[in-house]
């Protein structure tokens, strides 16, 4: 069965703007779709969802049939419901995974997630990025060499403002002068979450071929890996495993 | 300068029930800071703050003036306002340290740094303890021999739902046969947090001295260590460090 | 084409002894391969290895057709040559999965990678084991429950003297009041390693299907999942990408 | 009392070149151990060892007399004595802090203690290098800005070789097009070990003010901080601390 995957994204500047327009005439999601069947071929089902669309495309069965959701945002943060936030979240802690792109960093749900400011240092200046594989023995660095470059992009720099990531798979250098961790990984409850850096809408980056695989491997690497039941909530155990052998006299009345 | 410590605590068993007053007749509180200062002396300066007083005596200027403080919470989680939760969250990202302690688990303070549901297994059967030292390097084990017992607690086991710590400090064993991570640490942004398990109101907990101990040398290790600055929010960068030699003209006027 | 595993085993206490026969008459070696076959099912194409083979049965050509090796010794750690210890440490680094398994701890080829003692507290006392699953999104759980159980184990207990694991997925609870870190990861170079407690000669814990089922999933999580290079030595860069604006002058005949 | 300090340096460019020799007219060990003064003050007593000394001044005395020992080789690694390598290693592991500097990436001590090869891409074209501060909270980044700069460096570049590290202080920008995680901390046994990556001999750059602040500040985050016991070998235990119920007959005979 393929890996079922949302490419959730605002559709905004790329609606909105000319410029954007040109580089992304059917929106950005649909280039980040094809990039993710283009490398990951038979192994996915990919569909889209964008804000506009009742519940911002993302309802219950939605994401009942979503292996891996991607998120991609930037002016429209704020229009994002809260419930609609909260199912995400949900849905990420019993095991979805979740890919964080660019300017997706300042969403809701990855600030939820990462329960951080998740702020960081940027600049428009259309320069020079070059990703370095950290962590060769990740399967999101499949196919990639040493490092790849993406000529013109928009800059962003340390410190970015998330928790220590689980393992760290790219840092970006900047042509003037900063550094970025650009690739992170992190586990909340059973789903696993990647944030990846590029996609600044006025370039046409997610029409790189690497930033594309990177895009598929992601998606293969996020995918619901475990059967292993995921608790939930703070259940009351009330037969042990193993005799208790000690018993002490607990007023139960008096708690909760 | 010491470090000044707020032990933070709902006094809400221990003003209620008879039983948990017989043991903490002033509030756990008094016997948390009473602990810290047994075992940090002149290191620390300690006050408490409980739920029922203004802002839940944790108002900006009091937690300006913390370096370090202590979450008990249980039956009242609910009662803790949203804008005292936001500011706690802000000045741990700014550096404040936080020490969570057993049913804290489940405060809105954590729960919101966690970016999960902190649920656990849980059950009240009076039941032994052995906490062992993983991390024997950790200040916070200075002091504890290779492990330590309490004779009658409430059970708390795994899976333990919080993101994998960056240091793990000491596993529960527990008579019943579940396992527990006890001693936890996590990072967000310039605040370090530990979560500590022990703390049951209906057994003498804070009166035991390892328990004692820990709470003073977790304390120490989490109050703030660095003058970095911290950044905040996502400032635009106008002037890079190097020249950026490649320029691209951009079009401001799309942005925001 | 399927992952290509070596099982490796000292086959000694099941050459030697008449109680281990009992329980593994071919060795215990031909068990363990036959869990992994069992729940990997096409997914592997598995062959054996034992001490005293040539070369230990671990040749150049051996190694280079190998994904992952799996790894179990106790009385004859120090009768396996280094020269095939620093073999198979090389091709670890160059992505060769390893799971090391029970007395495998004390193992040169885990030592040398961990770089520590190694050490643990033990005992033989056929006590009962609780295997808590602590990471359920981890593709090592799948299938499992929340925790699984052998009746009768020789104890490890902490502080097990490794480097932090990078991803914790197993602790064990022990009738004796210890616990473990039974399941650990650990990245080194390209390659990834993955140590399991359980695996006591005279008892048959490789017939146990939860350990059988966990040996299968090991050995599909440690294969080899990306292509990107492994930097190998300290090769001096002579070209920068970008150009080096600063010159100055090195006099090269200095060095080395 | 004060934190114990020994500077070892092979003192061998230092010696031979002129030029070395006109930077560190007394050995690059005298501007480490005097940076270390200067920052850390009376919280430290420094004495220095080079590798032409008896033992290479790293006697059993000396080092069961070091809290904390710092690390910088280059071409003389070769001619350390492997039993030295052992006794600083068990050393480490039963506490005692490490900081490596620059070229003692590939010491065999390093190795020994990483388990990975230690290598990285390098470039002697005197380029700037710019260190930003990642983890703001570490003491050793106490009294840093967000980032500090060195003007003529040799550049080390991704893929650095070891281990994830515990923690990443710092991550460095290089003129050329690299990166390098100029800062990290792993914990062995007991003892903090902190790779820092500047100083080269041919630059002056244990004159930087930036660079002796941290080498003071590694120092003192890497004393011993706990006098929790250290596990130092596979004790048997033959009594456990709870009953242990189920007993099953074991033939102590067949084991080693």
């Amino acid at each position: 069965m393929p890996i079922r995957v949302t490419v959730s994204s605002e559709f905004s500047h790329d609606k909105l703007n000319e410029r954007v327009r040109a580089i992304y005439p059917d929106g950005m999601h649909a280039v980040m779709a094809d990039g993710i069947r283009e490398f990951a071929g038979d192994a996915v089902a990919v569909r889209t969802a964008t804000l506009d669309e009742p519940e911002h495309g993302l309802t219950e069965q939605v994401l009942a049939e979503t292996d891996v959701l991607t998120w991609w945002g930037h002016r429209a943060h704020g229009e994002v419901q809260d419930a609609i936030v909260d199912r995400v979240h949900q849905r990420v802690l019993e095991g979805m995974g979740l890919i964080v792109l660019h300017s997706g960093h300042y969403s809701k749900i990855f600030r939820k997630l990462m329960g951080t400011g998740c702020g960081l240092r940027c600049r428009e200046a259309a320069e020079r990025e070059i990703l370095w594989v950290i962590d060769p023995s990740h399967p999101i660095t499949d196919g990639l060499d040493a490092n790849f470059q993406l000529p013109h992009t928009e800059m962003y720099g340390e410190q970015f403002q998330v928790p220590p990531p689980d393992e760290l798979v790219f840092i970006s250098w900047f042509e003037g002068g900063e550094v970025f961790r650009s690739g992170c990984t992190w586990r909340r409850g059973k789903g696993k979450v990647f944030y990846f850096r590029p996609g600044h809408e006025t370039f046409p980056i997610y029409h790189d071929k690497n930033v594309r695989r990177v895009l598929a491997n992601a998606v293969k690497w996020a995918a619901p890996a475990s059967s292993a039941p995921y608790l939930s909530g703070a259940p009351n155990i009330k037969n042990p495993i193993m005799p208790v052998a000690t018993k002490h006299e607990v007023d139960e009345s008096i708690h909760r």
